[in-house]
């Protein structure tokens, strides 16, 4: 099986180097293609191997699988929807790709005889999509709960330990776990790509990426943090999909996670995934989700599962009404200009949404006119919540808009 | 594809049950075979379902798939042998038969065109093998270590929080977490079955299963819990394998493992395995090992796997040196009748191996007479550990033979 590699970067270097070290049975590295490949090429791969920035070259070659690894819709679209016109069979690691137009692809793969695996789209190195799809089929996955953006789990879990947001983004940038512009990670897109393909395939619900909504972790302060660990927990970016009667509930951002549930567990950038069976009950994947050798992991394993012949397992997924209500225990962080009277103001709006008040919390040390405290409310729906919210939004008292963030169960 | 079923105990009820739940795509139930079957048969499968106790009516049927759930080396091993040799695919969840004989019968089934699956053999629920097979074959697998036993797992967690050995142990026999003769779990042969497999998959090392080293959790006592929290550890049954330069390490017994090891996360009958490659780094899996649901689950994936003409990834495994070295922190624990001059035997005895010792612990309020306290000691190999132990076997000090356990690391 002739493999050429789109993409000779951190994840494409890394795919190169796995396949001269482990060099598994019945795989070559035929072709390399880049732009300004001269600039990129290398001496450790095999003498043989085609470095070239012509796309149409390769897809005249004897390629039999090309490795998309550009990244982004276009052109890469364009390419992996020519490979498999072309009869090849295409192996991505492109999460917004997939997450976009992966159910048309997968048609596409299948009327021209090829194959499209993209483990690599999802948390890396860590076999989730082979699990779901090999090992979990035969249960009816009903809930999915995931970390997966390193990014916003580094940033976090550094707060976590007292840091403030901006100072840890900087130390994510420094460090290589963040981009420049870090709106992706940091907004929830990014998990939300992944988020919509692990529910195609785990829920097999086909879910519109701009349907679902996300939240940004910057309005997460270190208060909150503190106040989260007095209620026994810590917060995560979540990815969290949920199959209901009338199709499925999604929802990516910040929420309150006990310190007992496995989703507290992952550190730094790791990533996790847990997901929920009728049958088979609650089964967590955790390890690193991204970086060039974990990523390139994936994407052999998905070359070795081509050479071996297995297919994967390619259950329909449905079109599914999206809805972003949970109905979840909600912490919502007030910081007021104190006066009297607030505490009432804010029971009432909850009231009028028949929202029931379940603690209210005050860390001492904090000024009058700048101080922060928070209300922990029993099982309501957000969009309830929204409602209760506005009205007071435009109370005098409040000295920033409130932050509601679900909380998760054990 | 025609499924018949050998086994309608638990398992295999629950895999009809599920069958006939999700009605997978191209998947029939079409016999269901067990001793006395008049007294197993029951109203809800499909009213064609052939119900027999003549294994020979359903070798000559067209059942394509026979999902052996018997158990057990004999008749299980002949059956299932019989089953490839007509060339149909077989799906068990028989550990035992799949660790003795798993390297022979996959090889008889690539011979004759079918397809052995067992991904029910280890962890159940949690899909282990799949995850491996399909999503770290891209990855040089270099240490495994599993908590593969339920039964362990809630005898040792309940032990954490005070019980004492066989108070737990015959409440999980009342749970029917337990056989009424516990020593195939209580003493690591069901875990090492599993780690046999995990490591031919894993580790592509074919091991003996009598050459790995099994040892009891029954001689963990309660006082070891409480040394182990002080040390910022727990104790777990563990099932570890390594490569080495010249084989393979492995060992299944009771460790110290620190809680901040995801090893450490497993609450009650729960499963989990770690493992560690080379370029991917640490992966987790964790969830239901055992029971009815969770191991018809990975029985269900299998069969929906074989309908979708998915083949398993099956890399070459060799046979390997076994050596259950490992070279680990250890922690011993002596009960003695007090005298001058105990801490000087002991610490002259590891000298004369060239073990350093780390730390010596003595919880307060102890008879003198029946006194236990903890030494533990840097890395060394195993068999020096004994060496040092054995000279002062009978010390006329000891009231009972020192317990020794590795302690893993982070």
């Amino acid at each position: 099986m002739n493999v050429a590699l789109l993409g000779f970067g951190t994840v494409g270097s890394s795919v190169a180097r796995i396949l001269c070290d482990l060099k598994p049975e019945g795989i070559r590295l035929s072709h390399v293609f880049n732009r300004g490949v001269a600039r990129k090429r290398v001496d450790w791969t095999p003498s043989d191997v085609i470095w070239t920035e012509d796309f149409e070259e390769i897809l005249r070659s004897d390629a039999d699988v090309i490795v998309e690894l550009v990244g982004g819709l276009e052109p890469a679209g364009t390419w992996v929807r020519r490979t498999l016109e072309a009869g090849k069979s295409a192996v991505t690691g492109n999460k917004k790709l997939i997450a976009a137009q992966g159910i048309e692809l997968d048609r596409l793969a299948r009327s021209q005889g090829g194959h499209l695996l993209y483990g690599a789209a999802v948390a890396g190195g860590i076999p989730v999509i082979p699990g779901l799809r090999q090992g979990l089929a035969g249960d009816r996955i009903t809930r999915m709960e995931g970390i997966l953006n390193g990014t916003c789990n580094f940033v976090l879990s550094q707060m976590e330990a007292g840091a403030a947001f901006a100072h840890v983004l900087r130390e994510a940038q420094r460090l290589g776990y963040a981009e420049a512009d870090p709106s992706e990670d940091v907004d929830g897109y990014d998990a939300r790509a992944k988020l919509i393909i692990l529910s195609r395939i785990a829920l097999r619900a086909g879910l519109e990426v701009d349907a679902v909504a996300c939240r940004s972790i910057t309005q997460v302060d270190a208060v909150d943090l503190g106040y989260a660990r007095d209620l026994g927990c810590t917060i995560r970016q979540i990815a969290k999909a949920e199959l209901r009667a009338d199709g499925v509930s999604a929802m990516v951002g910040p929420m309150l996670v006990p310190l007992r549930s496995p989703l507290a567990w992952s550190r730094g950038t790791e990533n996790m995934v847990l997901v929920s069976g009728e049958y088979g009950g609650d089964v967590v994947f955790s390890g690193h989700g991204a970086g060039g050798h974990p990523t390139a992991v994936a994407v052999v394993s998905d070359l070795i599962s081509l050479a071996h012949g297995s297919r994967p397992v390619d259950l329909p997924s449905r079109a599914a009404r999206i809805s972003g209500e949970f109905e979840l225990r909600h912490y919502i962080r007030f910081v007021v200009k104190d006066s009297p009277g607030i505490v009432a103001e804010i029971a009432g709006a909850l009231a009028s949404e028949r929202i029931n008040i379940d603690a209210l919390f005050q860390r001492p040390g904090y000024e009058k006119d700048n101080l922060p405290f928070v209300v922990t409310v029993e099982p309501c729906a957000a969009s309830a919540l929204r409602r209760a919210l506005d009205r007071i939004a435009h109370a005098a008292w409040l000295a920033q808009p409130p932050l509601d963030l679900p909380m998760l169960g054990e």
